[in-house]
């Protein structure tokens, strides 16, 4: 299948990592579009957020539903008997994990951008913070693409252009290509507040990066302060 | 992730290739499960086909849901102005095609599998007969498992054992580990119809497979002969 090397996809959840991709991506190629997946996500405000940013940055967004995670991560396939949001003894994950989901999102994606002739795929995975998922490192981006090329017969290109940064990094990096404007549209909190709850895992990651960059958060600064 | 060597998950479609796998499955490991993906099949008697077999085979069969395929293979997400069965002029398949439905199945597979610590994956795919179809290729299988390995942090093996077999090959194989009972259970027709209506081109293909093989086929002295 032949392929246009100008266009890419652009996997959009709607937080800060995949909006710097999207604005990255639209300095890189000539068209850009993004793709969200709905698996399910908890909060529904993530799948909005990803739509305005896109809407924002002039690009032409789809969704894709999927819902084969919400029932890989319960436990009627499998027959366990632990409760649905209980840790697996064996792994001590939460028994809603789902192994490889950026191998699934990126397939998903791979597809997509087959029916629309892209060959660049853009997805803002990143080995530095997230080292306990091993769907995020580089070397698996590499056996991937190499399994989508042959798989579809399309030279794509994973490109991951956070793979090797820090959250201060990426934010610094967001600030230089112009992406602060867009970010401050971006939902990072678990708990789908906005403004953001201030004390869950995504939220004090989120904080943490701009502290470090010494660059305020553009989404506090439209939303307002997260509560005490 | 530890997983079982001698445990299996088989993608079961309910078709005469898979139900071969599984027979094959079950000669060659100790724990043997059968997964079915409910894409949007056109037909449910394929699904239930599946189902059937894997009870009367004895093993613990599970369905997972895929609505990715079904969006994927219409014309809302791309946006294009062709019709909905239409045929798309660039590659000359139809439109409702999806690239790299295999790299999908397996991948789903694989987090099952995962979540039953299964460490074998089997598949009926086969490079002889879909030489047109590139994700059923034997070294489009060797990129998977990598990328599967490292993306999920487990050793999974994926077992191709119809891979270099001619249809009738697959027959005389079937005959020889003793898979014909069950596939007379299989279903193939994508008319949906019972007995098989003998003219589709999966059809022409099964009958010419028993037909070369010498061998009856056990649906047709089950639910009758096609019809003329």
């Amino acid at each position: 299948m032949k392929l246009d090397a100008s266009a890419a996809v652009v996997l959009l959840s709607g937080g800060q990592d995949s909006t710097t991709c999207l604005v990255w991506a639209q300095r890189t190629f000539t068209t850009v579009r993004t793709l969200a997946i709905d698996y399910g996500q908890r909060h529904r405000i993530e799948l909005k957020a990803a739509e305005e940013i896109a809407e924002r940055a002039g690009v032409a967004h789809a969704v894709l539903p999927c819902d084969s995670f919400a029932v890989l991560g319960g436990n009627s396939l499998t027959g366990s008997q632990a409760v649905a949001d209980g840790i697996d003894p064996e792994t001590g994950l939460p028994n809603t994990f789902v192994p490889g989901r950026n191998l699934i999102f990126l397939t998903l994606a791979a597809a997509f951008a087959w029916k629309v002739r892209a060959a660049n795929l853009v997805t803002g995975v990143c080995e530095t913070d997230y080292s306990g998922y091993p769907d995020c490192r580089a070397e698996t981006m590499a056996a991937l693409q190499l399994a989508l090329n042959k798989g579809m017969d399309a030279p794509f290109i994973i490109h991951t252009p956070l793979m090797h940064l820090s959250k201060a990094q990426t934010v610094i990096m967001a600030r230089d290509i112009g992406a602060l404007p867009l970010m401050a549209w971006s939902h990072t909190c678990y708990q789908g507040a906005v403004p953001p709850c201030g004390t869950c895992p995504a939220c004090v990651l989120r904080a943490k990066g701009f502290l470090e960059a010494g660059i305020p958060d553009p989404l506090i600064e439209r939303v307002g302060p997260s509560p005490r």
